[in-house]
């Protein structure tokens, strides 16, 4: 079985910041398990300013755990 | 007596998730510890875009404790 | 005089989450501090699911504090 | 002249936490100087369990400094 | 040309605190660059309670930043 | 292939602060990937006290992590 999340580790910033918006959605999942309730939903947030803000801000808090989980990517770039 | 929360060691970082989903559910029981209240109250905010993604928040902020204890899991993977 | 809060350090991670709670409460109460006023106001958050998400969301700020100043009980468990 | 912030250093937790709910006010002080409406607005949001809630996070975050700048008080109690 | 954030280092807690303010201000400039608008929001956030809660919480995120990079003024006082 | 991220270091601290205010905007573009609902959205949250402060939030959220990973621009000014 292979896991959605097998390490905190990206090769580079664009990607870590990518793992962070997966890992923003995954919660969502766990809490709604219905697939089509969310499809449902994500009209409606997607074309709500108030919704796209809150989004970013859980995505914000996830890339600080991935960067630093990183280490910032300091050896590369 | 076995306790809800022995430890913040996981042995990966898709368990420390799971973890930090746990985490955020108990603040909600102890605030509210009737289950049938919760049980009415769950399909309302779990059909709801901005508490879905509030609670992905908070998720997110446990997350970010969790994956510190665990060093982010450098050694595996 | 005791002092509400002696220490941050817990003998275990669950009653760090305990201490997490306490210090959200606290901070209400600093606010309010007239008990009927928060009894009347209990009720109503207690039942709102977007008010339980956001207690949830202080104490997760809170517990990030308490398991650091723990150093997430890594000698335990 | 003194000012109201000479150091982030207290002598226990509580006065720590203390301090954290000082920080969160003064923010509000600078962004709506008129002590008259700030006056006029205490009473809404001190019976407004959302806005409560929402001063806690404040708090929460502010302790969350407060505490790292104190090493968490690790040498006392 | 002079820069608006030429360093995170300052004399003082306080003067940290002031440039946390100063950093909350400047992402709204930035996402409403109309200074006209901005004026007419003012009054409006400036008397609403929730707002200006929201306000002194982005406050505490930056000066949390702040604190940091000041290794917390703690060679001072 | 350019990545639009990369690297977390900047010259900086003021491009720092440049960088976190995109890092808050591509979490936008990717939840509502569709430019023109985003154009309409705009005028909106720019006129919104609310929707300002929250932006305001997540740059403050993403602010830290590029400060860290900058070490706070130590070595500058």
């Amino acid at each position: 079985m292979t896991s959605w999340l097998p390490t905190l580790k990206t090769a580079t910033p664009e990607e870590g910041y990518e793992l962070a918006v997966k890992l923003a959605r995954v919660a969502v999942k766990l809490t709604q398990p219905d697939a089509e309730v969310r499809d449902r939903l994500r009209p409606e947030y997607a074309e709500d300013a108030d919704a796209l803000i809150a989004v970013s801000q859980v995505v914000a808090t996830h890339f600080a755990t991935v960067a630093a989980a990183n280490d910032y990517w300091r050896g590369k770039a």
